[in-house]
């Protein structure tokens, strides 16, 4: 069957298409006989409103953009559950797109979603995002921005995220409480926000409790294949560094990782060395030992950032002002097996 | 920044909005020199075509929309990734939105795509879904639909799936000629067809091997929690059945809740009782003894699926005949620790 047109509704009806167009928005000038005869037949013929046409009155797309480092992954399927909830409640469209942990294709993704006219772009920065021209020109276009998880902080916009600082801390005080006194730490690689603090964290956390700082006890994470990683840092710390005796992992796969090497030379986990995870990943219980972790809560940041899009975006169309919000949701530590 | 118009183009430079215009499209009525200050001046100001009026003219949205049933999932993960790589290659852009596995917010759904004039629909069926007059609705809008995953076979369109009930008969036959004599299958709930089919495939097997088919060995998972009823049920299986020498469970997530029961209970695996799950979910390699599965491609997938799509909606624009296919992707069994 082709598109029904009002035209098709207007020659079946013998009547003008000014009048179906009337009828189909209730003008009081139709007749009530008239307004059931062509929605009776545009409901039969499956009419729907253009609505690149409604669109193009509107100014609005009823769509949102989001961009995702990747979607492969356990937290970030929280984050579209949660920002999936909040639009359907809003009868809102969300357009999905990957940045593969690249800027350039991050910038690309940017420029699609506005040349689509999206009402608002949900982002989380791909690690390789060190600068932030790309972001200016969403601004220029007047589209509300929300970061999350992965965010800068100097751009003005708001931001949904965890304190990772603070959470990392509080986990690494939890392992110095615990009697640890060579903690190490499998950091992320050196760009985004959340790799930096959770590192910050953990030197923090060692200062205050007179533990000095050694940077040949921090194993960097850069690869972008988490578990690989952990598995290769936790070879080479146990060679490098034998008397190390718990690790604060800056993921739960890269935790996992290290499980995987640990277990398969029989070095035994709490005992001879502790893990400690970061996200709280559906399976880090269900792995041997279970895995002791930060419980991060994906659904709500993608749930809360969403939210605050939908408040910016209807503040603008009602002209009224915006004032960014800087949401920091709180984590807790979760103890399990591995500390 | 308010958005730049051809208007405002034209007023800065003091010419027509329709010499603008010509100029944008590199018509050659348009000297060169004016066609550069209105480029350089698009630029600076932003300028986008907008996109609304382009898809008006061309009636294409450049858009597909996507329906799954959960976004919750290491396999739709894959599938989604699968997905975003065909589209990016054609510069379409993908609608994401669940059904959590309900039969009418699938439908909300579709009717929500079809109003959006989406050039076309990728869908994996909720496991409510029984009958499919909602489907027809898509062809009465000439809208290409390709399902995947979980299809139904009455419907006239493309599929991309595995042979559910093939990669089941393999799975039950490996664990008969290894020497298991009471073999229980975890199955699926009753609706979707790839539940049905593994189901099939394991009585089939059975019965190829001159085993009794006992319906007492069939525990079903219909709690939408597969790590959950794998449990529950490893439970009752081994309270009800005692003899049970090997489980084919119908999804990894199942087997690993029946491998966490067993765990609990030093029940050992597989001297005591072997399990095989179904789809090679990342964590069936991780987890304490790794897990013999069947792999299932969901990248894979996901790319047939979408590149199927894509030559329908080609072959749409231009008139050309649309020949449905059916793909049945190879799937193969992965051995570990477990059985």
């Amino acid at each position: 069957m082709k598109e029904t047109t009002l035209k098709q509704i207007a020659t079946e009806l013998g009547i003008s298409i000014t009048t179906v167009s009337k009828a189909l928005k209730n003008y009081p000038d139709v007749s009530e006989s008239t307004k059931k005869a062509v929605k009776d037949l545009a409901i039969a013929l499956h009419y729907t409103p253009n609505s690149f046409a409604v669109n193009l009155r509107t100014k609005e797309s009823k769509t949102i953009g989001l961009i995702l480092p990747t979607v492969l992954h356990d937290f970030f399927s929280k984050v579209i559950d949660g920002i999936l909830e909040e639009a359907e409640k809003r009868n809102y469209l969300v357009i999905i797109l990957q940045s593969n942990e690249k800027y350039e294709l991050e910038k690309k993704q940017i420029d699609l979603l506005l040349s689509k006219r999206v009402d608002g772009i949900l982002l989380s920065l791909s690690n390789e995002t060190g600068e932030f021209h790309h972001l200016k020109t969403i601004f220029e276009h007047n589209t509300p921005l929300v970061l999350f998880d992965k965010i800068a902080k100097i751009v003005n916009c708001s931001k949904v995220s965890i304190n990772d600082k603070k959470a990392a801390y509080d986990a690494v005080t939890y392992l110095i409480k615990k009697g640890y006194k060579k903690i190490a730490h499998f950091r992320g690689s050196y760009m985004p926000q959340n790799s930096i603090d959770r590192f910050l964290g953990y030197k923090k956390a060692l200062e205050d409790h007179d533990i000095n700082y050694d940077s040949s006890l921090v194993f960097v994470c850069d690869n972008n294949t988490d578990f690989e990683d952990g598995y290769e840092n936790a070879r080479k710390a146990i060679a490098e560094q034998p008397e190390i005796d718990a690790i604060f992992a800056v993921t739960d796969l890269v935790a996992i990782g290290a499980i995987k090497y640990f277990n398969e030379r029989g070095i035994k986990i709490p005992q001879q060395i502790a893990i400690f995870g970061f996200s709280n990943w559906f399976m880090s219980s269900l792995i041997t030992p279970k895995l002791s972790t930060i419980d991060q809560p994906g659904f709500e940041i993608g749930r809360t950032a969403a939210a605050i899009l939908f408040d910016e975006i209807y503040s603008k169309k009602n002209n009224l002002p915006i004032v960014f919000q800087s949401i920091e949701l709180e984590t807790s530590i979760i103890e399990r097996q591995s500390t």
